[in-house]
């Protein structure tokens, strides 16, 4: 039995294959490999960008496999006869799939008579491990993530109040417009910001509600931002909670639990210690000192996400530290992001990205965290 | 046999799940449409904020589905254990997917029973056909898009030459720096624009190419901008190739062959007619004036990619117009994309959208074509 990898799928959207291949396109493209060697199969559009610019062994053209498979064979979709005439040609019995690996290819593979099993995430185990280049990567969109966030952080500390409200240059003070600030300034630095969260109030309490409207004085503002570089495809991923005014006394203890939180995760994280137990350690933690969690007037409440997720590729990947057990290795990036949030307070979450090493963790933010501006 | 569609992704990515739910999260959820309902699954994290914003009759919670579930029959995936219980309830027994439905997924719902059928694009026949508010978004983004291209070609004809090469303010004119100017002002009109191509030379002969280095003058420039609202999420897509300087008599030839092509396609598009034969017509002008296609000095030349694409929720979805057949229909969205590419001469390319009518089409683009700036 002859096992081979294959992924169909675009590498805009699909990490797994920009990481085999490290060539983007916009349009599905098949991966396969077997014996040790990556081959493409490129239409006629990128055949010869993907030659040039695909850490590959081997560019094939897809249309030429087509039409060998169509002389032999001719049935079913064209591409996948291609992908069929291919795998015969080596010999393979066997495909392994990613998790996401569409239904549709994968009946008429097993039509072809090939056993094809879907995997589990990580399909590449090496992706979780990042090298010391992806953690280069990383860390340079994670710097400018932080001069946006130092920009924008500071026309809130220069905000006026009027009526609890925050002006700025007579103007009302918006998520809209710093959530502006930030996306335009990343994209100065080459960095796509999609779906940044400024949330005041209520908005706050939602952990995804990106935030709109006048923002308040007085109450926390989450700010969550986590852009992709345009050029290395890496994101950063990073939270703040500011004040402009006042903070409630509730909210200053929120504040400080979520700190001691973080700092529960820096000196649990190591080589070999499962997320599981760090994550349930915080949330007891946020109990003992009365900031339950669960469902009250009709919303979920106290801490209800995880404490940490994977960066790399994509914004979330492997491992988790949350619910479910991950055991964590040394050279895994991950998100530190406990957060606490009531109706009657607000929100508050504070996020930096760590790597994991034999001792501890290598803390790779460097933004402060003050929550009165 | 009673029949469900079902869809498990996130929507940011899924364009088929945001068509259906409105709703855009970065995790997976589910979504189930049984008995003229659409139903989600969510997470804690995400339930109240689907509650609130998700265009669907009924948003549970996947939690307690699980809990319920496990308390029945413990096994599997308990995501897909919770899916099970609640098709059960409604009495499904086949489910239609989307064609890009996870495999793993499906074996899974197999093995408990279901019918599972992974169906071609288009998943939802409707999202084909733009309502007037989906073409108005459209029309949203692209007139950003026109304002940031102006001002990117106002920059490159504003620009000096010395030997044969760009200069700005005294300084090289790159092809990243146009992107940046490109893309940052997008940012500024909440579009996202990503892989905005602005190749000259050799680069522009790969039409996927997104260009770099300095800019040469007296020869062809591909300016593709494609970017996606942020806050729609509708996508706009054109391009214009210009010349800083005097083009060559084969470019203009080429300049004027493309235009042609255009027109070609703008008097052949309307309700009823195959796409396939307008790409062939102008394939066929093509060389019938002497620009012919297909392999030379190793590198594909000529017309090597299709005439258009449906744009929407995606940059690229269908219908497409090109090799394969596909019939138009009012109120389809589509660009109009012919290209010329030559290694002697670089690389024409003209792209405008358009609406499908009963009787024509609507150009959606109102930027200018003028190939000397």
């Amino acid at each position: 039995m002859k096992q081979a990898k294959l992924i169909i799928a675009d590498s805009e959207k699909d990490a797994n294959l920009y990481y085999a291949t490290q060539f983007l396109a916009p349009d599905s493209f098949i991966f396969v490999q077997v014996d040790g060697k990556k081959i493409l199969l490129m239409s006629d559009l990128e055949r010869d960008r993907a030659k040039s610019q695909a850490k590959v062994n081997e560019v094939l053209s897809l249309s030429q496999w087509i039409k060998k498979a169509a002389q032999r064979a001719p049935r079913g979709s064209s591409f996948l006869a291609a992908v069929d005439l291919l795998l015969k040609e080596y010999g393979v019995t066997s495909i392994q799939v990613p998790s996401n690996f569409p239904l549709m290819h994968g009946d008429e593979l097993r039509q072809c008579g090939y056993e094809v099993q879907a995997q589990n995430d990580p399909f590449f185990e090496e992706r979780t491990i990042k090298s010391e280049e992806e953690i280069q990567k990383i860390t340079q969109t994670q710097r400018s993530t932080e001069q946006a966030l130092e920009a924008a952080i500071q026309i809130i500390a220069s905000s006026e109040i009027k009526d609890n409200f925050l002006y700025a240059h007579g103007q009302p003070l918006t998520s809209e417009l710093i959530k502006k600030v930030l996306n335009v300034s990343l994209m100065g630095f080459e960095c796509v910001a999609q779906h940044t969260i400024v949330a005041g109030g209520k908005d706050a309490v939602d952990p995804h509600n990106e935030g709109s409207g006048h923002l308040r004085a007085h109450e926390p503002v989450v700010i969550d931002v986590f852009p992709q570089s345009a050029k290395t495809r890496y994101f950063a991923d990073m939270t703040r909670t500011v004040v402009r005014g006042n903070p409630s006394d509730k909210v200053k203890k929120m504040y400080q639990a979520v700190r001691e939180g973080q700092e529960i995760a820096f000196l649990r994280i190591k080589d070999g210690v499962d997320g599981q137990a760090i994550h349930e350690e915080i949330m007891n933690y946020f109990g003992s000192i009365g900031f339950d969690t669960g469902e009250k007037d009709g919303r979920m409440q106290g801490f209800f996400h995880g404490t940490g997720h994977g960066v790399g590729l994509e914004i979330h990947e492997p491992p988790r530290i949350g619910q479910s057990s991950w055991i964590l290795k040394t050279g895994m990036v991950v998100t530190v992001e406990p957060g606490l949030y009531y109706l009657d307070a607000g929100g508050v979450r504070l996020e930096d990205m760590v790597v994991v090493t034999s001792t501890g963790v290598k803390n790779l933010t460097q933004a402060p965290k003050v929550l009165e501006v």
